[in-house]
């Protein structure tokens, strides 16, 4: 099995919009709980973390409106993801996904024996009517779903939940927070009891490097994920992080904004430049071009890096983050350069 | 499948020896590395971390006298462990483990269908032959092993990889910290690549709520835990945290004699009082008695809490984790008062 190959990493000056992290700080309210929490002694390192990260899981489910013993907290929605497909497959089970789609899903099903089976997207990237027909007993959709971002309305992801009944729904809204209010599924979850719907802390409250995620819903699949999991899987200055976090509503709204607002300048700035860019609800755009593999690679001479799948629906596109204005800016410059060579 | 429980996290002002945290501060340069990554602008939580850990893998490879290819860091040991059975075991393939030891080896088995077979140490916790002469695809052993404290020589060990030289063999080193220099298996990777050492930083460094362990070994099992890790699996700041605890030597000999040293003054007073005290490499110890069961719920009724296990090898017997002396003397004081009433 060959392992997930996740975004370069790379160090020194560049310009990275290559793996849809946040450009902003994360909220001064994470930074002092951070300090506060690590203090002189240490005490927080010393001692086991909540195994349960109640704290968390409380101030997760009075912002979503949900009771604490719906959330489970991981280390990463990554392991939640993870775990998901661990509880709910036999070996040799059929996975639905969209495609294109997340690829870590392709990863996580190696791992348990599970088989993907890929519903497509037609070229203007619309729900495939498949999908809802299908008989897989578990399904991943992201919404919105990568590498363009579109999202999908609330009414087809509870017409998937109703035609799928026997089935395990897991909604990954890994981008949910840069699509307009009211995106998310989870008012869904009082009528699904098969829906699960999972969130991380990386793209929208800037803490990828600490490593947090969540599943919600209201079935059986939640008190399995709690039993499976390793006993202390998210540490104690991520709980304390994410908590403080998510109550900076101020922040997360300031610095959404910021990047919603961006993502219309660089669609409109590429799509000058000759891209075709289809509308985004996430913090990446994917631009279309004729000649996309050789942009990517000036890019990257340039020490810019965006994203480039090398699949049959996605090589012809770049997926790049949403950043600052100055980071676009540079982007703007960079492929200028580089188209001008090409 | 019922789920792993742990030792209970009770809050508030009670005594708390019994899930063998560290009594002492973690090193002041770890909290120095936390405060110093997080800063003001929170840029290591924006970002993710480095999926493959290299900073500290290149820390722990030249402590341990190894190559950093020989290295993979995990969320805690238990993500180590739970990956080790993951990649070696197909569904319903036996695990050798010695009995009793540590519990949480039933519960990953369990995750993966694997069957443990448990080697039963005898009255004197003595290396049970049949270990040696198994046929299960792998093998775990504890070194030294809970709820004892027995430390098997190097000598046993070398013997259980040859003489079960197509099974893979892990030797969870969680608590060598505490035995006597020269106890680590480390130096008999050189021989046996069916060997795998596993580490964590949770006892012996003071880091058991910021989640560090890490495997060691020379054969294709170490690239397999590469490969199927969760892609970031350990945080940024913990990633900082460990390489900085590695590097204090000093720190870690002084709270490591400290430990020793009471845990021979723990030993001797407890034998004092009727217990049973075989003895301990490790940082607890097992004091056997037989209204044992009485004496843990008197303990918990004032707040003070050590580790029963209820299985008939266990059920006798109280594992205390070795505390700072100021602890000693509560448990003692509680101790008398608890038994004087039993």
């Amino acid at each position: 099995m060959p392992g997930y190959v996740p975004g370069e990493q790379p160090r020194g000056e560049v310009l990275k919009l290559n793996t849809n992290e946040n450009p902003y700080p994360p909220s001064p309210r994470v930074i002092e709980a951070i300090h506060a929490m690590m203090g002189s002694s240490g005490e927080c390192a010393r001692r086991y973390p909540d195994p349960l990260a109640t704290s968390l899981r409380e101030a997760l489910a009075a912002f979503d409106g949900v009771a604490p013993e719906e959330v489970v907290a991981g280390n990463g929605s990554d392991e939640i993801l993870r775990l998901l497909m661990t509880v709910a497959l036999e070996s040799g089970a059929p996975v639905a996904t969209l495609w294109p789609t997340y690829s870590y899903y392709d990863f996580l099903a190696a791992q348990c024996d599970a088989v993907i089976v890929r519903h497509e997207l037609d070229d203007a990237w619309q729900w495939p009517e498949s999908l809802d027909r299908g008989s897989e007993p578990m399904v991943f959709i992201t919404n919105p779903n990568p590498p363009v971002g579109t999202l999908y309305p609330l009414g087809t992801i509870a017409g998937l939940c109703r035609a799928r009944s026997d089935a395990i729904v897991v909604c990954d809204e890994a981008y949910i927070a840069f699509a307009p209010e009211g995106s998310t599924a989870i008012p869904l979850l009082r009528n699904h009891a098969n829906l699960v719907v999972t969130r991380t802390f990386s793209k929208s409250h800037q803490l990828a490097g600490l490593r947090v995620g969540y599943a919600v819903g209201t079935g059986e699949v939640i008190e399995s994920l709690r039993k499976v999991k390793d006993s202390y899987n998210v540490n104690a200055l991520s709980q304390a992080a994410a908590a403080a976090a998510i109550q900076d509503t101020a922040h997360f709204a300031e610095t959404r904004a910021k990047i919603v607002g961006e993502r219309e300048r660089l669609g409109r700035e590429l799509r000058s430049r000759g891209f075709t860019v289809p509308e985004s609800q996430a913090n990446f755009v994917f631009a279309q071009h004729f000649d996309a593999p050789a942009i990517f690679r000036a890019l990257v001479e340039r020490r810019v890096f965006v994203r480039w799948f090398d699949s049959p629906r996605t090589r012809l596109g770049l997926r790049i983050t949403v950043g600052r204005p100055d980071q676009t800016d540079a982007l703007l410059e960079a492929l200028d350069a580089s188209m001008k060579r090409a």
